[in-house]
């Protein structure tokens, strides 16, 4: 359909062969990258970078004129479909996102709605619109959003939480209205992936940040259901694959391998290997390097580099796998470090395969 | 040897049929409690109370006026051992505890040396002995320590953190030097643990509070494997049982259950029905209610808590099960719901038994 200098990463999720194992990085475009902070500077806060489609083209740029990453993740914060919804989302200095107005009672639960994307979050699929043309067919482009228990918890919370108080007491209490909550958050994650799609995301992931505070049971109940809501309701026209990751959900892996995604992403104590015993044959995937392994020097970070690629198995190497962190770059990441990083995934997957190769030969 | 009017703490630790499952809390002897916070006040500060074996005796008895709980636990912080050698242990007010000399660089890793528990540590097992005079048998004391890896966290970061981003530089970059530092802490803990022992400890738990931030494969290297030198150089003359507990360690349940522990402590995103199946056999399990259950009203409090016992499994009931929440217990938490929380712990276990006991006579 649409003609891709590289489709590595979309074969990875399809779990087809490819020449070596596709790499892009959470949070790629982000603090670590000077550029990123000049266009930041230039737009005087965050929430003004992700509204301008133009600025937020030109940062989700800047990481791949740097490395050769196999994927662009459009440039925006998981937190657009409550602001969308009126709670009025800002970032105070120093701190993480809050809203204005928390959702905290019956009252303020019934009054949530569906927004609608072609209007108040228009800047988003706009911002899809200009970074497709950018990219002009370089690597696919990835579209995402909040999963919706994470976006309750924020919601809730009315911000960052230490132990979750909030959002738990409302469940534990209140199930009926959590229920009623996630459904209506299900429906606008499920809409404004449908609207990024048809902007011309190739590709979807959802992020349930967190999903692994929950505790067993009600991970299945309260994170798992809504995602599965909105799987089922997206557009997939050119059968875009979606991925999906609960941080911290590493025991649950089969449970969201079958929602209905392609790929599932995990975190860092996670062993891969495992990971592909249990869902490889239904599943890619995607992970899961700690990110603070780019603290340490080159050879380490080769050398860990390697062990998560070998992790995922010796046999049709890499097949299945995108390469990944566990988790969102550290802003204080130095940037030649994911040079190293890039460099090892692509240069060692190929020899992997290569290997597997002349040895099928013999 | 030493009579006990309530051992079903133990005996459910060695996995021995018991009457019902025993049940203790995380932090028992904490905020929620105004007794609690009459005797901080009266010490003037946190560690005031930590170091006086006759405030840290009193409340650690309070929450056993309170509720019929089956083990007392030794009033103390998991921070005492780095504080003994020398780093400067405080708590800034409304913020976590903070080291005024953290172990930034090689010197300060070579310079770490194991306090003598007869000196440096003399309050703590003070309190142990004033504690045991004070239960006169009532239920068994647990004595404890924090993990090796857990200590070296916050000596590294010099407090709390989010991303661990110094704790995990050093390991990265320098794995020798971290490995050094946890022999170290390994055989102060075990020195530590020893000294509690011998002062009249009746069961030990390993506070493995931040193993889960660790990757798999450094989980088990700068984690597991200094708490299983700490096990081996325990001198348990009673057999005195030990509890290891990693928060976020649902993935290794098997790793931990080899290292010679008696019991594994969960949190409450793990299936206790599988990690029975999965270690059932070699070690009893301890866990695991999601301390915001506590949040909610009586009525969700008693199903939430019958879930989990049942969760543990039909076939002998109850049998090597330690009833706990998944982490300490919020500051937030209503008192009467810790009384419903036990009272149902009880009476729930025991009708479990009952039933299958009237069902082996059919």
């Amino acid at each position: 359909m649409n003609t891709l200098a590289n489709d590595t990463f979309l074969r990875a999720l399809r779990r087809q062969p490819t020449d070596y194992t596709p790499v892009w990085l959470m949070r790629q475009a982000g603090r670590y990258l000077p550029e990123y902070n000049a266009t930041r500077k230039r737009a005087g806060h965050f929430l003004a970078l992700c509204k301008s489609p133009e600025l937020a083209c030109e940062v989700t740029l800047q990481p791949l004129e740097r490395y050769p990453l196999d994927a662009a993740i459009l440039f925006s914060d998981i937190l657009t479909v409550p602001d969308a919804m009126g709670l009025g989302l800002y970032f105070a200095e120093g701190e993480g996102p809050k809203f204005e107005r928390p959702v905290r009672d019956e009252a303020a639960v019934k009054n949530l709605a569906v927004p609608d994307p072609s209007a108040e979050l228009r800047y988003v699929t706009d911002a899809v619109r200009t970074i497709r043309a950018a990219l002009g067919g370089r690597v696919p482009l990835i579209g995402f959003s909040g999963s919706p228990w994470t976006l309750a918890c924020y919601m809730v919370e009315g911000g960052g939480s230490g132990d979750f108080r909030q959002v738990k007491s409302m469940l534990y209490r209140r199930p009926d209205l959590m229920s009623r909550m996630l459904d209506v958050n299900a429906d606008a994650v499920a809409a404004y992936l449908n609207a990024q799609l048809a902007a011309g995301a190739q590709a979807l992931m959802i992020f349930d940040s967190w999903g692994g505070v929950l505790a067993d049971g009600a991970y299945q109940q309260f994170s798992l259901a809504p995602m599965r809501r909105v799987l089922a309701q997206l557009e997939r026209r050119d059968d875009e694959p979606v991925i999906v990751f609960t941080k911290g959900g590493g025991l649950w892996l089969e449970d969201i391998a079958a929602i209905g995604c392609d790929a599932v992403g995990v975190d860092w104590t996670v062993n891969l290997g495992r990971a592909r015993a249990l869902i490889g044959d239904r599943c890619a995937i995607q992970g899961n390097l700690d990110p603070m392994v780019l603290m340490a020097g080159a050879d380490q970070i080769r050398a860990e580099t390697m062990k998560t690629l070998d992790a995922f198995g010796a046999s049709a190497p890499g097949v299945g796998h995108v390469f990944n962190l566990g988790h969102g770059i550290s802003q204080f990441t130095p940037p030649d470090s994911v040079a190293v990083l890039v460099e090892t995934v692509h240069a060692y997957s190929r020899s992997l395969r290569q290997r597997e190769g002349s040895m099928s030969l013999l």
